[in-house]
């Protein structure tokens, strides 16, 4: 794994890694670029004093900010924001790379890169913010449909919510590589090594009601994921 | 989507859905389909008073109690329970099938399928039942691999943390199919359509420290999730 060092993130107790210290990338370029590659986060929040997690779709802004911003789609999360402004969320976007197959049980692993948020997020009113968060969120997960679509009315801009989170307070870990078996294991009669694991998209499925042609933005995408062509 | 009907989840308030009522499948064959489809699962629990989401393993045994038991592995999860014994932790299990392309930026959505568990968790103590659950852990990811391996020393047993969840109080969300539009977007110059997501093994890799042939419960787990053959 290449690294390249720009800011440090902020370690704090919460995010200062117990356990395996030797997979915490204190990294700012790493984090980024596991949300980068990443589409969806699940996001944990606190309603009745209860945790929550929920799957959402996400976007960045890594030029806002001293740390960059990530946007989120959700009225659950608004919600939960709503009734504890001042509540602290968490934001997780894992990768799971590979199933890590020791020779012990013990040693069975997970190839991951996972990235944990934490902040007080910001529930985005002003209707050019919300936009620029929508399109955000619709351009990361498809690179350009942000312009080939019909814009959000004031209508539909209203009824949907949008939360802000700087990228300020975070962790990254990762695995990467073969098993790690105790020496006094290594000629046991039992096979080591990972089987590799990877998101994928299959070939585009125009809707029944749309006679047009795959675009180009939506081509680039299944095939930057790895399509059949 | 076929759905088998035994006995119905128990709805609360947490789990009866406020948004999308019709995409709630309380439908207990459904929750069993998706965390038996499922390789790993987002945790959340309360850390010193703020949701803390981790990803992590976990193993099934619907045969256990009335409603099936989840197993999770992780020591972040065990430190909680142990901090606050009574907690509710909530574990989520996502599948993101697809990404829906609407003409309208508004009606842009995911194609997928999410279970969200709520209950206080037990702290597997004893450990012959710590066994078994990390045998369920290990046979989820890969059938078959808790006999291939060797099984974990007491030592190793002790450092272990196991929690047990029963799948009582469940929500199941999915959407599927093409994208919706507004009656009067249908005529809009974008296209509308789903790309397929989905997750697939590669090739397995064995260690460099083993000589050992891919043995047939790998290459069936690999084949099973469309490794190239």
């Amino acid at each position: 794994m290449t690294i390249t060092t720009t800011t440090p993130l902020q370690p704090t107790d919460r995010t200062t890694l117990r356990r395996s210290k030797e997979r915490a990338a204190t990294d700012r370029e790493v984090l980024y670029d596991v949300l980068r590659a990443g589409m969806f986060c699940h996001l944990g929040v606190i309603l009745n004093g209860d945790p929550v997690v929920l799957p959402t779709a996400y976007g960045l802004d890594l030029d806002q900010g001293p740390d960059g911003v990530i946007y989120l789609h959700g009225s659950v999360a608004a919600r939960s924001v709503v009734a504890a402004p001042e509540q602290t969320i968490c934001v997780t976007v894992t990768h799971t790379d590979g199933l890590v197959l020791a020779r012990s049980a013990f040693h069975h692993s997970v190839n991951y890169r996972s990235a944990v948020i934490f902040g007080v997020p910001r529930l985005v009113a002003d209707p050019d913010e919300k936009l620029h968060g929508l399109n955000r969120i619709v351009d990361h997960l498809v690179p350009g449909r942000s312009t080939a679509t019909r814009p959000p009315s004031r209508k539909e801009l209203a009824k949907t919510s949008v939360l802000a989170l700087p990228l300020t307070e975070a962790s990254v870990k990762t695995r990467d590589g073969a098993a790690n078996d105790e020496e006094q294991d290594l000629g046991l009669p039992y096979w080591a090594g990972v089987i590799p694991l990877r998101v994928v998209a299959g070939e585009p499925v125009t809707n029944p009601d749309s006679d047009l042609l795959v675009p180009a933005h939506v081509r680039t995408r299944a095939n930057l994921l790895g399509a059949p062509s």
